[in-house]
């Protein structure tokens, strides 16, 4: 087999939206001595991706000039966090003694942020390189499983010590992180309390701009409940429903103790939760789709003793990667993940694969519409490159 | 000595508004023989007791039968939790074991919340009792040392390791404790930067109404800040002065890392400490002066790891009462409080002394007025009773 040379990427040669400076290039690809060359199989589209071609997020891919291309000046930067490759060559000086994965062949995911996914190809040290060969488990799956269903397992260990028949509250919960939380705390014999928005959303997920009126009802909002209801959920509600049903508060009130609090709204939602957790309870907050800064009400801070925290789940990688204990429990929860999904209890998100053929501007067009897709949040289906 | 069988006492029969609820009655004594009686001395209004008469706080005094009252079918409740008094007489079977301080004479503080502190005297377990007698400490120290500088000193030490030269950030800086925590902070080679209102509150302090103006400019600005530079602050800004000012913003910026936040105001305020927070800080309420709740942009949480939690000085205390090392903790936090004050690197606040010479309706009008002003803020002095 010749050596691969080059690598159809996608990336950015300038922060900014999507719709403007997305770019499909050539890219350079050399092969080193110390490295695996890989071949991304599936490489999905998250938030995160998003925010760093807007150049929003804290930890941005970094620009570098792209030879391959005439204007060699214009630097470029490769997106893409998460995916599934397999190794397709092993450079000699690879040291793979105690890692018999370390072949062609082999399926792997990233173990950090900024790899570099939403490529055909990369060059890698194996160190950055999670073997995934479990079985029963997808390609989707693999490519999928170490953002969502990571950042839900972690929040549901590492803030508080639950004993199967705790619950647990979130908002968001039609989210992936929500509706990994909804199953992991199933199989753990969790109990989970789970808020949807009652009404659809009128701006996109992504914009900064605050809708003034309000949204109208969400159609399918029965549907949602069976679906969360079907994968394990204990209790769904909407935001209206926890604010003014008593049927629900009495409810709510009466039922165990809430240990643990999973925010992705903010706003008053983020509120709405907290006045729900017991005292000394932690509320974890992963996210902010209202784009409204966490609002807690001061009594709790003070006299319910609530501690208020965040999770991110490429802190926690950062955190493994210079600590032994936790790479042995990065093991644990990925082969738990896959226990789960292969056992059918951890359902892959609804996905679209999206084929990139070439660097042509209809290929481009087709890119930039998947971004779209993901940061409208729509059409409910997580977008996923595929480089044919 | 003929034994005292009742106690002039301020307290209420029905939770509500100071003004209509706060009464004067001479409440019944019975001496118990393994109690102590003692004589309040010095009985301070702290923001607490105002709450606990409207009945908005979580812990509230016990309304019980008074039966000196001709109506003694009306339920009555003592106000007060902090104050300073005297032994005057040990009831035959208390232990004095190994604690001389418990004898007739000797200075005694409370040590948890609803000791009833608004009286001439009290029957009390000497468990609920802590020795107040060290040299060059004055009752007016003794009186106002549990709450407010014992909630700045734990939150100093309880959350963060905080080493000589680490910098503190805290708004309400002119608070009672905000003057505390500048003054304890010095003593260990602290900094403290100091965010100060920098115009008037128009409505007061206790207030549930919003204003919809804008307040005018604080007269005092200059006076203020020159004062808490006195006390020891090494950076007294205004919020405005702190959102607008490059030059404050740089220095921020370059100044040491900063490992602990302290909040009594809420809203935006707390937003604007948290934001000048290194990654992995503290930020800890533990007022709310804004009646708004606290606002922590979502960026915080997730990208700087930012934990956020409440102080509360009787949950702590609660604490303590059992565990044997935080007793001995406590007594430590003491002696050195203490010794900060004898040695004049703690002041007592400004206090005004309300004699309460009887039961008579003059008497309650006094009673009245002090609450009123502690509520209003305005006075800038510390309402404290002396029974006559």
């Amino acid at each position: 087999m010749r050596p691969i040379s080059s690598s159809l990427s996608i990336g950015f040669s300038k922060h900014g939206a999507p719709e403007s400076s997305l770019a499909l290039q050539r890219t350079l690809l050399s092969s080193r001595r110390d490295a695996v060359t890989v071949r991304f199989r599936l490489s999905p589209v998250n938030p995160a991706d998003i925010n760093q071609i807007q150049g929003t997020y804290p930890i941005l891919p970094k620009l570098q000039p792209n030879l391959l291309q005439n204007d060699s000046e214009t630097p470029f930067a490769i997106c893409g966090n998460e995916g599934v490759a397999e190794i397709i060559s092993v450079g000699e000086n690879v040291d793979t003694s105690g890692k018999d994965w370390i072949k062609v062949g082999s399926r792997v995911v990233m173990k950090s942020t900024g790899a570099g996914t939403w490529s055909q190809y990369a060059v890698m040290d194996p160190s950055n390189l999670i073997p995934m060969n479990h079985t029963g488990v997808s390609d989707l799956t693999a490519a999928t499983i170490m953002v969502n269903p990571c950042t839900a397992y972690r929040m549901l260990r590492d803030f508080e010590d639950l004993k199967p028949g705790d619950t647990v509250i979130q908002n968001g919960a039609n989210s992936a992180v929500g509706q990994a939380v909804i199953q992991i705390a199933k199989s753990r014999n969790l109990k989970t309390i789970n808020i949807i928005r009652g009404t659809t959303a009128t701006t996109p997920r992504n914009s900064t701009t605050k809708s003034a009126t309000p949204s109208p009802p969400r159609p399918d909002l029965d549907a949602l409940k069976s679906r969360l209801t079907a994968l394990g959920a204990d209790m769904v509600v909407t935001e209206e429903e926890l604010r003014a049903d008593r049927s629900i508060q009495q409810h709510l009130k009466s039922s165990s103790t809430i240990k643990l609090g999973l925010n992705c709204v903010g706003g008053k939602s983020a509120a709405s939760i907290a006045r729900w957790l017991q005292p000394g309870a932690s509320l974890v907050t992963y996210g902010g789709m209202s784009k409204q800064p966490v609002e807690i009400p001061t009594s709790l801070l003070i006299f319910n003793d609530l501690k208020v925290k965040g999770f991110w789940m490429t802190r926690w990688n950062e955190l493994a990667a210079s600590k032994a204990e936790l790479e042995v429990e990065r093991e644990a929860m990925i082969r738990e993940l896959c226990r789960l999904s292969a056992a059918g209890l951890l359902a892959t998100p609804d996905c679209e694969i999206v084929d990139v053929a070439g660097d042509g501007p209809d290929s481009l067009e087709i890119v930039k519409r998947a971004v779209d897709v993901a940061m409208r949040g729509g059409s409910g289906k997580k977008q996923v490159f595929r480089f044919l």
